[in-house]
């Protein structure tokens, strides 16, 4: 695995880290300050801005009823700045699929982009 | 608008056209064979190869019930030889969200990542 695969899937495992600790502070962290952001959660419609995104996900946090994220299967594709991640979660037993697209910020890779959604067909 | 966006916007609309229009050798020329090629359709897994991911297009382009799509509200994030195009599309009047990933191939927008969901809740 070159470094670069490596930095993205560190990245990756650091978001659903953020996430499975509640850590308001560190998912801030992650998401890209000098690019647009969005985010379309599961069953849910495209957040655009920084603002909406970040709200999405500290809503999240503070539930106290959301289950944790357990990610794997990560498929690697890095183009020069930028990387997309596709993996699947399993959400309190419901199988999820994810798009994360990085973009390299300062020697640090920050999530652009986040699209989640249900598996309920077999493929 | 700059040159790049709309290019990539170009090569977004060339997508669903390819679609509706029942085009399997547009569709093909339209999806990237430099880089590894992913998808994940509504409700659908990841599909991983290119062979995978073109046999699931041509599937949808082969059935006579299949709706055409109709696509707007694109935003679109130009990095350099990558661009994220997330849309809305409507599907027989089913709302869908959609995140395309571009790569420039020789000079050309060329598809390399698509996932599609539905949209079921209000944000």
């Amino acid at each position: 695995m070159d470094a670069a695969t490596e930095a993205v899937l560190g990245a990756n495992a650091a978001f659903y880290a953020a996430f499975n600790d509640r850590d308001t502070a560190s998912m801030d962290v992650i998401w890209a300050r000098r690019v647009p952001v969005s985010c379309i959660h599961p069953r849910g419609n495209l957040l655009t801005t920084r603002g909406q995104v970040m709200a999405s996900w500290f809503a999240l946090l503070a539930n106290p009823a959301q289950a944790r994220i357990v990610a794997g299967g990560e498929c690697v594709s890095v183009h020069g700045d930028v990387a997309i991640v596709a993996c699947r979660e399993l959400v309190a037993g419901t199988p999820v699929v994810a798009t994360n697209v990085f973009v390299l910020e300062d020697g640090h890779w920050r999530l652009a982009h986040h699209h989640g959604s249900l598996v309920e067909l077999e493929s």
